[in-house]
């Protein structure tokens, strides 16, 4: 880590430094979406992807649905489904991922939960596994792709789950 | 990033350094916070917070409480309704907020949650929505302020869920 | 912090930017268990740990069990009773710990949780509190010893959750 000339070191410094701060800035990101999507904050929401990026998941009946940022993401916050959970109270959680960042692009695997209030108690409405992948923008980190999968015993989720050993 | 002088470019690394530090140690320090509660650890619990600080929530009547930090804070978790969830056995999980960092005071913005055991099971007892003010201190960074409001679909819960777009 | 000579600064940026490093490979290090676990993907799932290193968790009838690294703990994966929370569909979540780095050696104290699919729902099989020592290896960060105690109320919980002091 000492070797080389002052030149070399903060060079090699000002990168190390920058994917510390990367990492933290896709934590903060990421931490960023739950609370925007639970007030039904919508377009604030679909400004975490990048413009043409996706949100993938699966809906009850096993197929799968892909919107498109910023307007379909957004739209679906306005959903009245969605809205149902917001006025009983809701929390998506998203439970710290494991994060890699490569230069100017990023992935991440990690769970996520929405907690609904039902009566006095709250319960775990969904659980789900979720892939990442994230680019970095003239206005910081953005989402590309977000896949998400409920954690269902199904194979489709448990591969998921095995991108953490690759990302 | 690799423009300027040796002592800019020195002077910029250890400030960015600084920002990197004290957003993990900000992490700690939220998540030191269950561990200690939930063992009755009420003293060290209460100096998580500026002397003078305080720690405002909602009751079950939707009335706000106040608690000054140490002593009334750390009061609390020697009363009886916080013993019966520390013997029945409870964990006060604080969900990775969005921390933002501004020089010596700081803001965090996220979920947290009680867990119960019950029989052969655990419940979520609350699930909350937090807002931080933090600062550092000579003994290193400490709460200001946390606000916490049950996850229960009101306009007050949801204002501070927002507040994620703006620390 | 903007004391010294250049080569002090230098090596005082090295070693914070080393420090902060490690506190994220510990996060994502710790973040890989589940994913892996709920996937029944157990060899890698194994080597998280050091060769010989340890994971002693609580039995329902109260004894501890200590499962040696790799294979034994690899083992324990691909145990029927695991098997099963794998095929219903289940969630290892390890909440954000405190992470104490000291050189090449480190602590985290923070809770875990098994999230398991039923029925419509997703339940919380178990909640625990854990205690995990880590250690720099050529090949990255790796668990030491992992002790893991259901919250419970049990005494043993409680001086768990303590450590969060020392660490």
């Amino acid at each position: 880590m000492t070797q080389g000339t002052i030149e070399e070191r903060l060079a090699a410094l000002e990168a190390r430094c920058q994917r510390a701060e990367d990492h933290l800035e896709i934590l903060n990101l990421l931490n960023t979406y739950g609370p925007l999507v639970d007030s039904a904050t919508a377009q604030p929401a679909g400004a975490l992807w990048v413009d043409g990026g996706g949100y993938r998941f699966t809906l009850p009946d096993g197929d799968t649905k892909r919107l498109t940022a910023p307007d379909e993401i957004a739209g679906m916050y306005h959903w009245q489904g969605h809205l149902d959970l917001v006025n009983a109270g809701c929390a998506h959680l998203t439970a710290t991922p494991r994060v890699s960042v490569h230069g100017d692009e990023a992935e991440a695997v990690g769970y996520s939960m929405v907690i609904l209030k039902e009566g006095e108690r709250w319960v775990l409405w969904r659980t789900a596994v979720n892939h990442w992948t994230l680019r970095r923008t003239e206005a910081g980190w953005r989402i590309v792709e977000r896949y998400n999968r409920a954690v269902d015993g199904s194979e489709e989720s448990h591969e998921t789950m095995r991108k953490v050993q690759t990302i």
